[in-house]
């Protein structure tokens, strides 16, 4: 009888190796085969001697789980990874979803990572030390419309809201209205922070406005932090206050 | 002159140490005193030796920054430690407060770690896999109606919500409210996870829904995480679809 495989969807962090959890590690370490998306694998070259490393290109996400699934059936111990954390727009869901699909009789077990936006908030000062809302500006896979609803209704409760994807080659428009939006709940001197590759080379932090946000590059490398209604920026830090009296 | 210390401010992560990262875990061998709530002291304690340590009870957190500060003034390398992530509900915010606020001349570094959220969604599955809200439920800081018009504007958007401090010894009726609040717009049978010690010693995953969610244990070491209209359980897991054709 074959035993079959394990798989782990492994969430490395925001890039840098420092910020990735031990457990990650030992999991890339103690797999055969190693799943994921080139730019990911670039980020754990080093802990794949031996290995039988499987990269693929972007969108084909469906594709990278039937193979981990196939893998794993033929009882090898495999990892799909993602940045960040699996769990946050990554390799999770669908990876639950596939093996579901395919009545296939694997174990998956979800290994956490620090996803972009505490990431960005480390870099920016303290940002997220209230409610907060994170939101993916990927119209892709989820129509716009909701995306839109979504920000009206983030806004309305004053809180502070992390956008993810905001913005690529191919589309400009959506974090032009997004900001559109937010401004008719907050006020254009609402803090913004913009960090590019949190915590990983090629590091990026400004810190802005909604008034001004719109004039500093703003990327798929970028995560894009608005304030609450108490943000405020002194030295050089986003702070948003918990209300504890000095 | 005395050469001013650094303060590193750092998120262990859920509890575990496998998935601390490794930046924290250098950043504590690295300092010379390590200030911290006694709980999370203990998490580390193996990592202390030789070192100056200050736990202090909880609520302490202005005494706890106001000594922090004392310390690097004094040329110290000093840590003060979080659980989670520093920068979500944590320590990271009121310290940068109390640097300010005595205008003092040393650095702060914020270190990332894996929020209660993240930590949770990997136990329960995937069901963090879209837009989601993170909201605490204690009202000692936060005025009690705006949490409850938190809650409302992220039921209105169909968010996943991640619930902390959902409930104390004294505070009961929160999450009673919040569930009346959420069952307004989300289905009785909207699939709610509640992990206590998530990603640590004692962890205790419970599936349920918005119907049954208060029949289950439910306190201050539990994260209660409700979907979005498109959640569902399958084999034993949570999952949140992003949208993928299979
Ligand atoms: C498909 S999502 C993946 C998110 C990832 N699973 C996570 O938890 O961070 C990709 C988006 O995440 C954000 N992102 C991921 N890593 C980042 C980093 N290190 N710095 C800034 N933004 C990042 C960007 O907004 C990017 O467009
Ligand atoms: C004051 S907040 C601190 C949050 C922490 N800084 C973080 O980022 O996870 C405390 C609340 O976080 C949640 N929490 C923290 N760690 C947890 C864990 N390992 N499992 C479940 N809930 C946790 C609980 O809701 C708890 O009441």
């Amino acid at each position: 009888m074959i035993k079959n495989g394990k798989i782990h969807v492994i969430g490395l962090g925001p890039g840098d190796r420092q910020h990735m959890s031990e457990r990650a590690r030992t999991a890339i370490l103690d797999s055969e085969v190693v799943i994921g998306y080139k730019t990911y694998i670039a980020l754990v070259e080093d802990l794949l001697e031996g290995k039988e490393v499987i990269d693929s290109g972007m969108r084909k996400e469906v594709e990278r789980c039937n193979l981990t699934v196939d893998k794993a059936l033929d009882g090898k111990r495999v990892c799909i990874i993602s940045s960040g954390d699996a769990g946050v727009y990554g390799m999770a869901g669908i990876m639950l979803e596939v093996k579901n699909e395919r009545n296939a009789d694997v174990e998956i077990e979800i290994i956490p990572g620090i996803t972009a936006a505490n990431a960005a908030a480390a870099s920016l000062g303290a940002p997220m030390m209230h409610d907060f809302a994170v939101i993916s500006l990927s119209d892709l896979l989820t129509d716009w419309e909701l995306i839109k609803k979504r920000i009206e209704c983030a806004a309305m409760g004053d809180f502070i809201i992390s956008l993810y994807n905001p913005k690529s080659m191919g589309r400009v428009h959506q974090i032009e209205e997004a900001r559109d939006i937010l401004l008719k709940y907050k006020k254009p001197s609402t803090p913004v922070g913009i960090v590019k590759n949190a915590k990983r080379k090629g590091e990026e932090v400004v810190i802005t406005d909604l008034a001004h946000m719109l004039n500093y590059p703003i990327d798929m490398l970028t995560v894009v932090m608005i304030g609450n209604g108490k943000t405020y920026v002194k030295n050089g830090k986003m702070i948003t206050p918990r209300g504890y009296q000095l």
